[in-house]
């Protein structure tokens, strides 16, 4: 019990730690010195949970008694290409300036696509998967304006 | 200027909220009606997380000047794991309780070698990333005594 | 036209060819030296395809009138199955045989699981799944004996 | 042996099936009536396959002597963004048709900036992945070109 209660707290801390280590994470590359761009690490940060929110989504949709086959498709796509960018917002090793932007602004329009869609119905999972979904669309745009290519 | 203040505050509150927003939506799926299996919800969180960091400590790994081949397989191999078995735990349509069960566990004991590898190595990105994995290890066996498969 | 027929003549040969380039790929790498080991190799030629057609038949479920979500939910937690265990097949920098062996032993099992779903259907795309399925995890099994663990 | 031998020739015939099974499987998803669009079916075969060669040649690249790090950033992450664009490319639920060209047409970019790098060595893993990255970003090309956005 008092083990739990302890765990409960640990827990909470890490929780409070997590929303920062994608970006301590990426100020401990070697190349990176500790100097994070930090609309890029916003971007990673929220890329990562853009895309386990639309995995949700377009499950929770294939539970719902409505059609939702326009909703799971988009959705399932946004989780493809958030997962996608992502990843590549975090590498640091060497220099892929030009495919991050385009990636970076890609996925602003998917996001822009699948909040549209989840906009359209009144499931609350639609509309937490919207909500994700613009914000996550504005910070890749901030990141791409962030992304300098070599000259 | 003033926007900026605004959007840091904002994104800050966002930051909070989004530590918890796995589970909120897992809870809005419609055949859970708001009972979220909490350790499971917890490893859905982590495995994200854990997936990313073990990315990110690959590409810190492949900027290092010593020889850091066998972390970077190592770390990519658990961020593969991570990342799937992540995916299986946000799935609430349906029922798949063993495959879930055992890629949970599955998943424990390759976090395990993955903390295990980094903590060879003085890296800062090393020593965070055993860290993560050996709290997403606990994370994956609670969630996995958690799940009941069908009688 | 002649150039089209040309083209297609060329696309012959290039899926001919592709039959075999992850197994060549993997011969070339540095640590290989031409020896590749010929069930994983198989293994991960196969993996790569289950994880496609499992998503596909997820896809083409989610269009049926009937009710598919089992099905739904079991081709899409195989697919990401198949494709962290196909990403591990591949790679042969350093060493992670237990946990490469470990993933195909599951990696069946999970295949074995997502066969018997699509055996209880009769569309065609759940009974070509079905198949893949099973012709996969023989292969997941024959590539797991291969992989000898460091004494 | 001789179930060996049967079951190397059942391999064979495999191999060769499989070469058309994606495709196969799309021609029986219920609203595509057997009418596959050719260019998006050898695209999304392409995709499979040059995801997986590149994560090979990122891999064989970090076994390298030499410093291969710009290339394994860049195979890397043509690997994440051809994965993704091959998922996108089995699809056939409901209608994503803007998106899917955009990534078809960003994918072939990215293929193409990957074939530029593994050019510039002499490892015979950068050089076949430079002609699969060349032949996946033609079939991308083809693919977008065939994508119709609805009036």
């Amino acid at each position: 019990m008092l083990k739990r209660n302890g765990s409960a707290i640990h827990r909470f801390g890490l929780m409070e730690e997590n929303a920062m280590s994608i970006r301590k994470m990426i100020a401990l590359h070697p190349d990176v010195h500790g100097h994070v761009n930090q609309p890029l690490g916003d971007a990673a940060h929220h890329l990562m949970y853009c895309a386990r929110m639309c995995l949700s989504c377009a499950d929770a949709c294939a539970a719902e008694k409505m059609d939702m086959r326009q909703c799971i498709r988009v959705c399932e796509d946004c989780a493809d290409i958030c997962e996608a960018t992502g990843k590549l917002a975090v590498r640091r090793t060497g220099s892929n300036e030009r495919v991050l932007r385009e990636a970076l602004e890609f996925c602003a329009r998917v996001c822009d696509a699948c909040a549209a869609e989840c906009d359209r119905y009144e499931h609350e999972h639609c509309k937490l998967c919207a909500q994700m979904c613009r914000e996550c669309a504005e910070d890749c745009r901030n990141a791409a304006a962030s992304v300098m290519e070599p000259a």
